[in-house]
């Protein structure tokens, strides 16, 4: 196959088609060959209900965008990157010319055009095109498989980037999937010295403390959200914690993280669970709270997570549990469904010939 | 009566009691003689069930604390003000210890002296005592009564500066009462040219807009939060909010906001009602909003609000709708209490013979 | 002519030349026909001296930047103008892609296509093509004559938002060309209460003061920076300024600023004279004063200049002493190099048969 | 002697004198026994010079402020130390009560009292008064000569706090004294990922490699600020500087630093030389660059210094280069005279009998 895709036909209904090898749009277009990719949690989600709040998959597209490859093809007025570069690919172009774009927050421009998002089509494929600064090079010290970890890790970026963290100051994360455990660690990286990582799960709590948190805390079933954030200031010896981080999505976790958080702490909402949740807003008020939504990620978003990967400061390589080939994708996907593992990677498909 | 003083016995149980002159505790102290006394929310709130959240009041308490008045005596190292010099009493004086206090924050500050917060008396009295950087020296153009009515107006101030208003932008205000239609009054000042004050009651959308208000809204009944919202765009010609501020503590509001505002808005928080409500967090997610509690006033925020009442950005006096001499201070609580009015002044004492 | 062009041959010579109409280069662009435009120091300096800096003049080029007319015609994807729209020119491109660009400081684009900056054409022709991002369509009170001095009205702009300036504040702007003039009438639309324009030649102090400022200073001959600083000072009640802007380029300027500002204020440098002056660095060290270089204009500053002057807040008609026709170009040229006047406006073309 | 002081009689006249023991002013003071005593650059120019710009030696005054010690006495109300606990003492006291103050920035008070400042009498001596919150204690961990240097850690924290540090971002510091060194060990702390030390001597370079930076840069004579950029750029491999400090008042320095940075960078001015330099003005402003002047320390600025020496990640113990007893206090002065050493610690009074 030219260019061997794994697609989405409809719910639950995947298969592999040959796509046209795509062309360049513009000249500083890039053609890269995919290497490396990871799976999403919304990767799944559009698998098995086959929306994402508004967004309907209506029509049959390729799946995947946490990729990392080597490009093989490069546009008239390319001048960063050059064919054999490995590259981490930014998987959401926006329109550069609105105002969120031109203002420095192109991750909330209405017309991004983003990988795997309907209805444009993702990264599980040999051959995907992009804008010379949507790819990263990698350094020497940073291999592929890093590399599709990069997208993880730039949501853990952009929303730790917006938990305005001093150095010496104390964190907490709520849920220890990729994208909090990655949190733990740019938290850390970026100066953070007591890391508490939440879960209801020991083994993700193990790997938090692995990867970077100092503190670990279970929720004990019947607590409320104030008698949790009691226990937890406890366990830090009387000290709140400066910022929180949601990455579950669940009420519990934003009320104990209200309700834990210093006056005048921050707090950043990056997990999405329930549309609506009950929120303890007179504490949020008299503490003085400042609140953030988190979406994707945008300026230098990527170049950091590349830069703390090639630095040693976040190991990204502890989340891999899985690898499997091109050709077993859906197993990948099954494996994802089931619960298993934390982060699986998916290896090529195999090199043009 | 030496320093005839109103006093909350207990619930709906006041009387008057000749308490005895304040002393001055430090040499930068200042002792005034109040002439004008708002009545806030609050007061009435303690004097109807007792106690706000976690403040109950155990003791007799002298109530009252949106007051100015004059300067009687001055300590020793009182340099800033003079005997005769009329003010704006500031009423809560924070620790100037902790770390709240002396990076900016001092309204966070878990060992302010609030007036009427329990077991702290209040301004309804003849004598109040505060060191003199808590007193704002009033122009020659404003008046007592203006001066009694910048407590709430820095309130609004405090509130709005949270808002990061840029000049020209578009603002939403939910609640018009005294704090939410001097939100209104002061994010004009800041430069947003178009004021939305969204209120159920259309008396007072024509304060707002007598005051500063470009548009007003009433929710109709049974609409969902997204629907009003866009029925408030549409108002608008299709613009969102840039920012929102919600002087109601009402869901609906709240609700309303997060859906109205564009991507990338600010929320504020200033009305306190219910502690918990449904919020819609991955509206506020997708949309990257960033929130902010909002708590009493901190630096600067008096001096603001005196110079946007003597500058004549902000006609406070819009606002009084009763009068009534100190010794009917009681009649002024319930008045408050049957929600007639927007703001009633009790005047007085009289003057110290 | 299909498109008469003002050309700058080499320094002080210049001619009429018929150049092609320019075509589309985008689906997103548009193309205008010019109807006013106002004369800048730059293009007069590249008119005398050949060069600004490191920028050359090394081949004809058409001189103009300064520019508002009509929309004629339109690309395929434009969907924020129509033709016969009025617009505000913004004269720079940049190149979307780099990480200024991308992170809302376009303005810093090293790879700007800046009109009559060379070796790009200007806007002294009939017809010039803009992407529609960098129109600003005129509301129908801004007539074609206040759009072309929204240019250096966006630069004033520009130059105030970097001054951080308070609602409440005291200001001082150092000269009073047409820039520091807007800078006078911006930090006042921005709230600053107290505006204290310097300048040696009083007519345009007058004009200041009629424009926006509350204050009017000219140092006198003799006095150190030092003795200036003081003097103002004791204009101003005791009173430093929060924040100062200077437009002049000046040595003395620069130094009286420094000296005049109070510990922690803003300071913003928008004039351009000799690349290196004496600069007071112990006092600018010891008052912890925040500084800030301030080059053209970025994200939203053409939009906000063209409210300002439609809200009223700005009126920039003040500023236009004299008016040509497009065929006495060269008049205007020589009226700014004797010093005549302060926005000297060129009409037209004619319009095209 | 009850209270062993180490006295500046007048320039270049020292001696030893038994000061009464000082009492607690307030209930929130703490007496401390002075263990360790740095020098610092600003002892020795009063004691060679009588003055530093406006604050003039009128009487005699004891030396030295940057000082650790234990608690010996705790006034009524204190209640976040007790006798015995180890301190580092923050040696500037501010009023409290100004805008400045109450606004976040006590470093700029007017009415500071600071040790060994005319006319306050400096930490040289047996017992030393401070309110509790200017005493940061130390944790085990922490030696008193360590909490010694905090008090230069503490300008170093202030100054690279407004550098404005990002994650993986380039420094460059100008001087490799005592606070240029430690600007570098923050500037890593903080995230920067490459920091160039920039100095005339290679012994002092090597310490700061030793400690902290990744580079070195020696200016070669004769070579122009400009040039000296391009040799630095060319050793970062053409990468520009994200942000500059200079710890060395000197003009070459400064002039390099503003060369070297990349548009948009980040200034800070922490060192002293002459009152007024020469300075790149126009490279200033069309590199649009953000400049600082950074004065003492402010709020949590030494807290953060004893959490950086905690925790590793600043390893103070690399600048004692000399250390001398109390009664040897004088030469101590004479060493720093000479030129000879880096930090040179005082021990003792010898303990209270």
């Amino acid at each position: 196959m030219a260019n061997p895709s794994f697609v989405m036909q409809k719910v639950l209904d995947v298969s592999f088609e040959d796509r046209p090898v795509p062309k360049l749009n513009s000249p500083h277009d890039v053609r890269i060959e995919i290497k490396q990719t990871g799976i999403c949690g919304s990767d799944v989600h559009y698998y098995t209900h086959g929306a994402i709040g508004s967004f309907i998959v209506k029509a049959p597209m390729v799946l995947g965008h946490e990729s990392a490859g080597v490009v093989v093809e490069v546009g008239d007025k390319v001048s960063s990157l050059q064919i054999g570069d490995r590259v981490a690919l930014e998987p959401g172009v926006p329109c550069r010319l609105c105002d969120h774009c031109k203002s420095g927050f192109y991750n909330l421009c209405a017309d991004m055009k983003f990988a795997a998002t309907p209805p444009y089509d993702g990264t599980l494929c040999r051959y995907y095109v992009l804008p010379e600064d949507f790819c990263v090079k990698l350094p020497d010290n940073v291999s592929l498989e890093e590399g599709a970890l990069v997208e993880p890790l730039s949501v853990a970026v952009h929303v730790t980037k917006l938990a305005d963290v001093q150095v010496g100051s104390t964190a907490i994360i709520f849920g220890a999937g990729p994208v909090g455990l990655l949190c733990c660690a740019v938290a850390k990286a970026f100066g953070a010295t007591t890391v508490v990582a939440v879960d209801l799960v020991q083994s993700r709590l193990d790997l938090a403390l692995d990867l970077a948190a100092t503190h670990s805390f279970i929720p004990q079933k019947g607590d409320s959200p104030a008698e949790s954030a009691a226990k937890i200031i406890s366990l830090l010896g009387g000290k709140q914690p400066d910022f929180a981080i949601d990455a579950s999505g669940a009420a519990p976790s934003v009320n104990t993280a209200i309700h834990v958080l210093k006056q005048g702490g921050h707090y950043v909402q990056a997990g999405m669970g329930a549309p609506e949740i009950n929120f303890p807003i007179t504490e949020f008020t008299v503490k003085e709270i400042t609140a953030h939504g988190s979406f994707r990620y945008g300026p230098g978003d990527y170049q950091l997570a590349v830069a703390l990967v090639a630095s040693g400061k976040v190991d990204v390589k502890k989340l891999i549990t899985h690898r499997v080939k091109f050709e077993d994708a859906e197993e990948a996907f099954k494996l994802v469904i089931k619960g298993q593992g934390v982060k699986i990677l998916i290896e090529g498909p195999a090199p043009a010939a």
